[in-house]
């Protein structure tokens, strides 16, 4: 594997129905892990960027949450459809997608 | 959640017994992870570092797999007892801990 430019953690927890904190799993993470691994296949972006799951990353009330390094880019509230701009801009642009950035309260 | 200085994934992947890739969970992924999670409590340290349970890092063969952002740095066979190591030299001191990385052709 070599090293990615960009690397990209989509929060996949799961917990119960009615869970106080809901979860990422709950409000999509995994359509949207998909969506994002299509892509990736699509562009065969393999050199360039890695996508994984993770644990839970915090902030849950705004999920699904996507985390992008080398940056620390915290994406919140992300859909299959905003994949496509959040590849051409930024994980092979470079430029942040501002819409769905947190807020710095958040992260 | 803060926006941490240093945010370390630990893959916690699991296979079934006898796969031929292995698994970082079958290497002792969880025992590092609670390390790890009881170092940060011990040192206090939740506004510098996160640390994160993820999916499949890739080069499961040396695993367990440790992977540090910003820097990008990957430790493998790494266990809990160079844990207090990797937070005073690298995560609280910003010193990779050389004879854990992962060389250049895994990653």
């Amino acid at each position: 594997m070599p090293h990615p430019a960009r690397h990209v953690f989509v929060c996949s927890q799961q917990r119960p129905p009615g869970h106080p904190r809901g979860s990422c799993a709950a409000k999509g993470a995994s359509p949207l892990l998909q969506a994002l691994w299509g892509e990736l296949q699509k562009r065969q972006a393999y050199d360039q960027v890695a996508i994984t799951y993770s644990g839970c990353l915090g902030p849950c009330e705004g999920g699904p949450n996507v985390l992008v390094y080398p940056e620390g880019v915290l994406y919140q509230g992300v859909t299959p459809a905003d994949v496509p701009d959040i590849f051409e801009q930024h994980l092979l642009g470079g430029i942040p997608v501002e819409r769905l950035v947190a807020p710095p309260a958040v992260w």
